[in-house]
């Protein structure tokens, strides 16, 4: 039975994380990162102060799962805050408990690293992961989010 | 007349921006950060590196409102996102377009920043900011905000 691992995703498995991506992206009915993107995301990962982190979940050499997350900051708090801004699992591998140690990981990093909170966001209609973070005991706020695109300004 | 200016949050006008933080706090219904929470903001605010970025808006002498933000990042379009934390100005100098003049600073920061969105939430009963963001043409995005406290790890 081959083991569950979660490690940084590297210029060498870097395809794999794009390949994720592209799943997670294909899932969510939302645009693949095109050919420039995918130049950047590279060059993020090669960076000494990379503008995320990304972590794939392995099943032996098969990539399964993977999580990205940065650091933002509450004012109010006055603490960082550990934002999750993907978790995903494919679909073929899914009700085996990888996303939940994939969100046990970040959980932990932000132990680690002394956030005050882990923030967040859902799509609305996907009530397969709304019930996941209900059942871990996420509690939903009452914000609308709001968003201008760079070609605005 | 005095006029309308916006700067960089230093140690000299750190006492302006707690005392906007609260008045923030208090509108929202929110905590106000404790004893501990400013003594945090203060070294964000003396540090080389700090975790967010606090703008106040004075006219003349007098402070009227802040916006607090930082760089957060998308991993679709692959370029860093300006996440706008807070945007505030006071009660009795609303209506003057000193809320507007903020958010066009922090826009013009995500453009002159190569970013490639800006992002932000807005409490759901707050009808005057969501006419606010909605007459300057915002999106409201169908995601739900899901949040973790510290305690729960």
């Amino acid at each position: 039975m081959p083991e569950f691992s979660i490690d940084r995703v590297t210029e060498k498995t870097f395809s794999d994380f794009l390949f994720l991506l592209d799943s997670l992206a294909l899932y969510e009915h939302l645009d693949l990162p095109d050919e420039h993107a995918r130049s950047r995301l590279w060059e993020e990962i090669r960076s000494d102060h990379p503008k995320f982190e990304g972590y794939l979940g392995r099943l032996g050499d098969e990539p399964v799962g993977f999580v990205t997350f940065f650091l933002t900051y509450s004012t109010f708090v006055a603490r960082p805050t550990l934002y999750l801004e993907d978790l995903f699992v494919r679909e073929e591998y899914r009700k085996r408990g990888f996303g939940t140690r994939l969100f046990a990981f970040c959980q932990n990093e932000a132990k680690v690293r002394g956030c005050g909170r882990m923030d967040w966001m859902v799509l609305a209609w996907n009530s397969p992961s709304i019930q996941f973070y209900e059942k871990i005991g996420a509690t939903r706020l009452g914000w609308y989010v709001y968003r201008l695109e760079g070609g605005e300004w």
